[in-house]
């Protein structure tokens, strides 16, 4: 089995604790809170008063109105050790909450992060969960400005609710799509839900600082299926939230409803359509693919339309505009950023979304993520 | 072994799941988040998007700052489904978010609820849990706002953020007092740490409607110590935060710094020497001791003093003030509250708190509830 180098962001699936780890039961839960205090910003805009007493102070911009989200990550549901470091995970922990942010049109600026942990979590995985959360907070000026710390008697759970700003009138929400709207999407999809697979089935990306892929089947992929493989990876742990995308086209006002999608396409689509009262077609050929899903869907004999459709984390931005392409395009190409893919319409009805192939034929648009439900399409997603 | 009927304010230490339980399973994580929003508020101030979109989109109030804090609760290190039913955990849930809010001098208003729901637990456990969140927070007019909920591999874990707001340059902190400020604590201390003591020891509570306690000795008690008894697990079960003592002391301006006794006294008082860079005495005798901890205290032959010092989830406020004790007392009374007591003063130095005896007599004010610490003073209380 060869192995392929990856030039990740980050050393991934492997656990940071060098030889001299120390015990949280050796610092305590406010020796712990001390460690993370000192890992702190500096200067934190709006922060009066930051973690350390019994709840943040915080000053909120004159005139905007507040946005808040919250995202649990449970290990063995959201995230294995096995598959990504504490920093990866810290990382993805608040793309995730920032993602939120960026649906509704937001600014996210502060974060509160509570974590149940095994008393045999070593502190440097706190620390590099923690570096992981600033890191990825760094990019938004986003402040960690308080939570709350716990011995847990099973599995790691992280918590984070993020706030944020948006002007008056601004805000974007799922409700707003009409007949007539064209469906966007800000980028390729399947990538992460693809690696998601792969990781299930055996593949592993490992190695401080250029990792190497392994699994069955690697060493026969073309050297631009390997870069699609990275890509995948970069996908599925470092996630970027589609702020600046989310913020140009709420202060165009070219949006009538939008959502990031987290649980699939098909899922995520749906919950526009109903708060909307509306259905939708989706034009399959328009779909943009990621190319790793043809990959994996390869290297595992599985249907890369799946990964695409139902698989979810994409953290891409799926908005409905009544305005044309010209101007919906123009307004992130003014910007410098990506250009949308427009993947469908809506249209009048209850029936939901469609999927509509090259021939003409239609399909319901269903499946995706969703937790405690039997007999979901994606059981290698935990379900 | 004699029962004693308790006319407890709800039915606790019974798991309310009826013939016709609803599984997780069959209505799915969609099916959950709808019945959550259709036991919400019809009309809830400052709410422009509630649950059900990516972010809740809230209306501070003009010149005001935000208030933010947020507390876990894990199953088997904050609560045991066979000690409190799910509608008083739901309650204890948010009684203990409001008393953070509480002791910044805040009013709260909006709650965002994460829960990471193991898969065999009933839709009516998730159900009674959000009554008592919803009844917790009415007193306040607080909203449920927005939340997250997964799937568990182990047990519950359940995470509050909740939102206030408080008057510019009213809020109060840790880090305001002064050598020479008095010390004051709003109510009676242990109640809730001997409930628990006695719980670990076998005693209960059970029955609809009117409990009854169940515990060996508990036939021997008097009347007056059955009625401290049930009045020490009303304090566990619903600690009532006492938001409007901790408006009325910052709108009078009367206090120099504040916590809540979640950690129990020590460890609370020494935040606020710590974070003040000052010393304190603390004077045993003038301690209020709740009259359960002595009744608790005998049945298990226990100091009834660590209940009270070391024991914690009092959720009383404790606060120091430069004013003298008419000003303070004044300050509630005007308001109809109960009058704090005083219980030592603020001294120079960093040597933290002493508690001083009827003799005189000095010792280090020392322990309470600690994550992750080995050799806590309460092994009962999970460390």
């Amino acid at each position: 089995m060869e192995e392929v180098a990856v030039p990740l962001e980050a050393p991934c699936g492997v656990h940071p604790t060098p030889g001299g780890s120390v015990k949280l039961s050796a610092i305590g839960e406010f020796g712990l809170i001390d460690r993370i205090r000192k890992g702190g910003l500096a200067v934190a805009p709006g922060v009066l008063v930051g973690i350390g007493d019994d709840a943040a102070i915080l000053e909120p911009s004159p005139g905007n109105l507040l946005v808040a989200t919250t995202d649990l990550l449970i290990e063995g549901v959201h995230f294995r050790t096995e598959f990504a470091s504490p920093y990866a995970i810290g990382r993805k922990a608040m793309a995730v909450n920032v993602s939120d942010i960026a649906a509704m049109g937001g600014i996210p600026r502060h974060a509160l992060i509570a974590l149940a942990i095994p008393q045999e979590v070593p502190v440097e995985f706190i620390e590099d969960f923690y570096r992981g959360l600033r890191e990825e907070g760094a990019r938004d000026q986003i402040a960690i400005v308080g939570g709350d710390t716990s011995s847990s008697p099973s599995g790691l759970a992280l918590f984070l609710a993020l706030l944020g700003e948006v002007e008056r009138d601004r805000y974007l929400t799922r409700g707003g799509a009409k007949a007539g709207d064209n469906i966007w999407v800000t980028g390729r999809l399947g990538a992460s839900a693809a690696w998601l697979a792969a990781l299930e089935a055996g593949f592993r990306v490992a190695g401080e600082g250029s990792g190497v892929i392994t699994g069955p089947g690697i060493e026969r992929l073309a050297a631009e299926e390997r870069e699609a493989l990275v890509e995948a990876i970069q996908a599925h742990l470092f996630p970027t939230p589609r702020v600046k995308e989310g913020r140009a086209l709420t202060m165009a006002g070219v949006v009538s409803a939008m959502i990031d999608i987290s649980d699939g396409l098909a899922s995520d689509l749906g919950h526009i359509l109903t708060e909307s009262g509306v259905s939708a077609k989706v034009y399959r050929e328009r779909l943009p693919l990621h190319p790793a899903t043809a990959v994996v869907g390869r290297l595992l004999g599985q249907d890369p339309w799946v990964y695409a459709i139902q698989g979810g984390e994409d953290y891409e931005l799926l908005f409905t505009s009544p305005n044309g392409p010209w101007t919906v395009e123009g307004t992130l190409a003014a910007e410098g950023l990506t250009l949308p893919i427009l993947i469908g319409e809506v249209v009048e009805g209850k029936e939901g979304g469609f999927l509509i192939d090259s021939f003409g034929g239609s399909k319901p648009l269903t499946g995706g993520y969703q937790h405690f439900q039997i007999g979901c399409q994606m059981p290698e997603a935990g379900c």
